[in-house]
């Protein structure tokens, strides 16, 4: 069976304000800087926070459009090699996702702030997700081809 | 300063072969059952793959089709209670993103052999990240509203 390839729409829900302005700016992960940032989520979807405060860590999903979505392999910060866009965490890929998970630390209204996004200040959010360690965490994993394996 | 919402195309990158044909079929979460499904990435992507082989762990990013992009408020399979859908991993959100860890088995070619993914057979594919223990780690992260916090 031939499957033909579809599209989908995503919709922005929010905005990140970050102190990261331009590319050159943001930390190649925002763990390895822990500058606090806020998440603004448009009205329309406030109600979808319910409960969020009892969450310590979140996924925060935002699209990175500065990306270019015709790169498959990259250079990238850790060394000299070329690796395929799928083992790097590059924003450049054919879907200009960025992932990121961050402590979060206070909610007021529609606004959270949050600790270690690397997102460039403006990023359009796409999805915020709870952070379960039962399904999320695994200290064991490795990336072979980084020096430090992580 | 007012910031008007946009919007962003996805294109499917391939497309996920899992053991779960109907939504009643899949788990709550694909962790908790370590059923091995295939991940085939379209011919034109394949590339993005280089050395994805030495990651033990991915990121698998796909499009849940069958959610209710108009839910902000739902019910769990774990209490009575209603949640805002962005402390829950509910497919029923604004964007319908899935996202999944999953254990990293073989490679061929363009096929990825994984275990503990929870997408429905057919899914859409939109992107694979490897999965970084310093960056994506965090065994002591809480859900506090989830009675085991997890």
């Amino acid at each position: 069976m031939k499957t033909e390839p579809t599209t989908a729409v995503l919709k922005q829900i929010g905005v990140v304000h970050s102190p990261y302005s331009e590319k050159k700016d943001a930390p190649f992960q925002g763990r390895h800087e822990m500058k606090e940032a806020t998440i603004e989520l448009f009205e329309a979807y406030e109600p979808g926070l319910l409960d969020i405060e009892s969450c310590t860590h979140l996924h925060v999903l935002y699209w990175q459009d500065k990306g270019d979505r015709t790169i498959l392999q990259t250079k990238t910060p850790w060394g000299p090699d070329i690796h395929g866009v799928f083992c790097t965490r590059s924003p450049n890929r054919p879907n200009l996702i960025g992932m990121c998970v961050v402590d979060f630390l206070e909610r007021n209204g529609r606004f959270l702030k949050v600790r270690g996004l690397d997102a460039l200040d403006g990023s359009s959010l796409i999805d915020i997700k709870p952070y379960s360690p039962a399904i999320d965490s695994f200290p064991d994993a490795r990336i072979g081809w980084c020096k430090e394996g992580k």
